[in-house]
């Protein structure tokens, strides 16, 4: 679902950064919502992230159930598949639940 | 006390951050509550920390006495034994007492 | 519990305001530890709030059972039979539960 | 859905506020989901709002397609009816769109 | 140019207050682009303001130039001639020109 | 020194706050720099100011010596003199001297 | 030991506030420092307050015991009866003792 | 457009850092304003940027459209052409779109 | 005077960080007091310092003369000469005098 | 102009770093002032720089005219005549021109 775009500078390493604060998926235990910031760090390498499709595949996520950990692991896999980028970072900064708060970092250099 | 669950992606080195802002203990000399934020930082190997569990057995030193330093080491050796992390950070920051406040912060590499 | 000693300058209306970020409970339903911030501002009459009576009168719920409207009114109801004040407020800022967090505000005047 | 319990202390009038920044539900122009913090301060006469079904009340909106004038309204129209509280604030503080943010607030005396 | 639709809830005094940081024109005087913050603030009587319209509205001005006073007050104007609100509050916070920054307030009621 | 230009709106009252960050004089007492924040915040009747005198108006400080009180009641004077607004309030906020920080506020009404 | 001098502008109405962090003396019961932060706001009458002077005055308190509601009401005092100000508040915002930090606002119209 | 003056210091490495919080120019898909902060970083070798043209050639974007990474580049290869610095950043941080907020960073070493 | 208990885990390298915003000692040239948070961190070898005995030695200062530099460094070597810690760090951030506030930082590894 | 005194504790590397946010002098260009904070952090070899006369050189550009690249560099060369320092950063951080601010960043190593 992630869609791409020639990187109009293949010849420069530079990084783009996006922070998606309105991710929310379910949790598969309880049923509940989880709402988290999404950030997507990268540099790319031939293809560049449509960002308007990156907003579609993390609205993918809404009716979904999984945890912290896997979703997180998941978003990073799925856009190592569709850019394989020089480098990436995916982090999911998850909202207080049951007085603790989480952050999952998932790091990938090619 | 402290629960596992077999990590998603162990071919991944990734982080996760737990930041729990409601712990409570006693002090050991005076008897009167110190309350403080644990954080959590680890790279799981096998296995992930169940948050729940965590919640509890955080919650297991809210009656019994134990100075900063020895608090946050056993933390961190407890979170050891349970998950055996490739690199484990825990930091208690402890609110002011006689005017001062208290950080203590221990790491592991596996 | 409350202990009080003499407004040193009754003859003018001032205003005392108290704010203690160290305060838990236990939630009458689940069993599990609250955290709240508690802030007492009041107008003293003929008595001040002696504020380690205070410190005091606070730790002694640390085992108690109660809602946070009860408690913040007991808290009130506490302060103006001990001290008699020309104006109090007491506020209860309590940590997020279920993604929602909650403020009580009771105020009283004579 | 909102639940209710009686007041603790109706002899006196006090206020209660609970801030939820977990609420989302769908634009019913476009179809995409719409983020938004939801605030509800109230003073109550007979009966308080059970803060769990505050939770599942506002989680019922997910799926729900609506302005956010109508949608701040309604959940006014709906604690009005359950509590029938003394006064009443309902405030929704929505993420911006198309580069303007908007926030929505309602007020409601008995 | 700005459109609107019928208030869901007249027979309510509400307020709807939209921050829209991204507004540009240019500075009679020196050709120079000016960039402000522009917040609309109002209650409605028949009609609400369309999101929108009020988006393009505010792009309309890109081009044109006016200085801080006389726009902000035409804002004021063309939402009253539109919507016939009930209250209005309209400000521009313009960025700093010359060491000094400017907000204009303009205030309206029916 | 202040110029003036015709209020655009005179049939409405609207606020116009100018933020000035940059001001600086000498101290009668000690010869040093002084420097402070002023904000001029005014109702115009028939006369706007213009800003470019505004901050040529307060450059010429620059090399004069005056105490805080009587600076910011001098700026006051002048604008009211120039201007004749519907209200007036002028604000000084003077650096630290002697570890004491100190705001002046003049308030005028037509 | 404070200071005036003749008030420059008695004709009108204007506020003075000097903000003091540096304010410390000893508690009379545990001979502890306790250290506040003391905000004076007044409107001058016949007669300004001598900055120098002020921050001297505060510097006598180093050495001294009181209590945080007496020390300010003396605070209080001594200026009113120095300047016999139109308006005069004081306030002390001490630091946190025992987990709890206390501020005590006095406030005088002539 | 980038005009440059000698660098007066080129024994030395130092760095220039200019932030531009008032970019604009339209996005080449739907024809609206993006707006972004622009902030060059250099450490300059013969020649050193001259302000008031950077202003201008930023403001040369205005009208034109193009996409967040494709504009980024360009800004710094421009620079790179005029300049020659021995090391520059160019990171335009853009506005939120579709609740994403994009930072892209392009880095150059002599 | 700065007293110690044995490391609870001296197996391990961990860092305790205490922060001290209560400082306060004289300055030789002036007689005037100075003001500073001091901070202290370190890593323990046999000994850990006692927290209370910290309060005590840096109230020991408060009638003493020293300039920012040699405070700062004395405050260190007495640590070194009590914990003989593996690591240390002391910073003392004074006060504005002058305009000017000033950051000393000392280092030490065993 | 910039003086000094012995170091007291030469046998050890320690910073020391003053932030002076009270500098201004004159645009060469437009004969306008222009504001900086200015930053300075050292390593002192033999000598530490006198804070007083430090704020006295800096006050010495008040009515001169200089580029913020080379009064930036002029300040650290300054200094390194007169200190003869380890290691040496000068920070000139210039308020807002033209949209657009301005840090300076000077590195020196002996």
């Amino acid at each position: 679902m992630i869609e791409t775009f020639p990187n109009p500078n293949p010849e420069r390493d530079f990084q783009i950064e996006s922070v998606c604060p309105e991710f929310t998926n379910v949790c598969p235990m309880t049923g509940q919502p989880d709402f988290a910031t999404i950030t997507v760090t990268y540099v790319p390498d031939e293809l560049c992230m449509e960002l308007k499709s990156l907003k579609l595949y993390l609205w993918s996520y809404r009716d979904k159930g999984a945890y912290h950990e896997r979703v997180t692991n998941q978003i990073a896999s799925d856009i190592i598949k569709a850019l394989d980028p020089r480098r990436l970072t995916v982090t999911g900064s998850f909202n207080v639940r049951g007085g603790i708060s989480t952050v999952v970092t998932v790091t990938h250099v090619k």
